[in-house]
């Protein structure tokens, strides 16, 4: 099966002109096929203060009501979006700036209300694979935004790493999916406050017990449960990784000989 | 030729979701290939105040200063764009919502500082037909929000009005394109208060009469202007005319039998 890079990038690096701009540059030297996946960052929260609307969160988890929708589509399918395809243009990939409705590419269904009602927030259904294909094929680096929508008109507010996730999914049966979670630090760590604690790798019995003694915790569970997912499905690699590491990521590199970030793995 | 119908949208009906739900209805029924190209209503002037920014304006064109492109790219590229694709797909079109970053559609360059300043404005350099032309051929409906790059990384305004003038221009090479610039007025009045005065033709020598008469005046300038370049440029059809009349919009009616708006000419 043909390789496919998929990378998500996340938090503070969005917000940061210099760094997005160098984790661009590392990525534009990644050989196609390959997908990135991005989130907002704090700008979505920055504007919608800006805004006067009130930010509500349960669990760590945003609720999307009708404004909050306005500001995340406004943010992550505009300003985002649009700003890192321009970027990627000017480093010669064909890049290409899509939310789920585009092509109908991610069809989601609005979340039940209860027990927590989340608001206009949408739950990954369908991924047409078929158009990412196409895409893929034609040397196209599609740019893929967190707003899926519902096949009725709708717009829908869906976490980022969810999407690259079930991205990587829906397209392993294609390709051998190497599938990265970019963000600020250099790996799942085993002391949260122990920078150079990196795991090189991170069996799913050994993140229990993390999880379970404390030092695994907060965003970092959502965010690896997620990952978890990708790996039990089937995805051939699946890191958490700093984003300035992204210039090393070769996909011809044997996945043991990747020297850099934590590779998720199941318990055999 | 195949024929191709492109159709820009502007003015209050992006503003009003009633308005706009039967405009995309209609659209919807407009056979394929078509393209439609939207402005941003009122929206992103609504969001800059909303912001604190101060909006600026010189001989009814704003000023894009560095938030006020941030503004513009949320939502038109953002908002509204995605909104128009959610509900075409619902409408059972392939919308594919682009900027002219995307697929590196649109290039321009900024416009010279001098004799005004306009900011992050772009005019048009480049149309990358090839691309829309593909994508036609597969039954996409491209929707092309007003924005446009410089292939070095950097996003710029332009005008809507503009974007369906270059677009028609530069695919009137490989298709009979006929296109409709979509507003609140029944089409070009010759008497500026009354309703009912909609010119069925206006040739390009009668449009200078009555702007020296000072029948036709302010917006309606720069969008006749722009529209003529189209007709001299060898654009099948130009019409101007109501956004409701849009269902009525057939491409294989003869261009004397369409009964509704202004068919703009040049003279013999």
């Amino acid at each position: 099966m043909p390789k496919l890079s998929i990378v998500k990038i996340g938090g503070k690096v969005i917000d940061d002109l210099q760094s997005l701009s160098e984790f661009l540059t590392g990525f534009s030297l990644l050989p196609s096929p390959k997908i990135l996946v991005h989130g907002g960052g704090a700008s979505a929260t920055k504007l919608a203060e800006q805004m006067g609307i009130p930010v509500q969160m349960v669990e760590g988890r945003r609720i999307t009501d009708e404004k909050m929708l306005k500001v995340v589509v406004m943010v992550y399918a505009g300003w985002v979006n649009k700003q890192v395809v321009a970027m990627l243009q000017a480093r010669k990939d064909d890049a290409l700036g899509l939310s789920g409705a585009d092509f109908n590419l991610i069809r989601s269904a609005k979340r039940p209300d209860q027990p927590i009602n989340y608001g206009f927030v949408g739950d990954v259904k369908q991924v047409n694979t078929k158009k990412l294909r196409k895409l893929l094929e034609e040397d196209i680096v599609p740019v893929v935004a967190p707003i899926t929508h519902d096949g009725a008109g709708n717009l829908l507010n869906t976490n980022a790493d969810t999407i690259a996730t079930e991205l990587a999914i829906a397209l392993s049966k294609q390709y051998d999916v190497r599938l990265g979670y970019c963000f600020e630090k250099s790996g799942v760590l085993s002391d949260p406050e122990n920078e150079n604690s990196v795991l090189k790798n991170l069996a799913s019995s050994h993140y229990q017990q993390l999880k379970e003694a404390g030092n695994i915790h907060s965003g970092m569970i959502p965010k690896l449960d997620n990952a978890y997912r990708a790996v039990e499905a089937g995805v051939e690699v699946v890191k958490v990784m700093h984003h300035s590491d992204i210039h090393r990521w070769q996909p011809d590199v044997p996945p043991e000989k990747i020297n850099f970030g934590t590779t998720l793995m199941i318990d055999e």
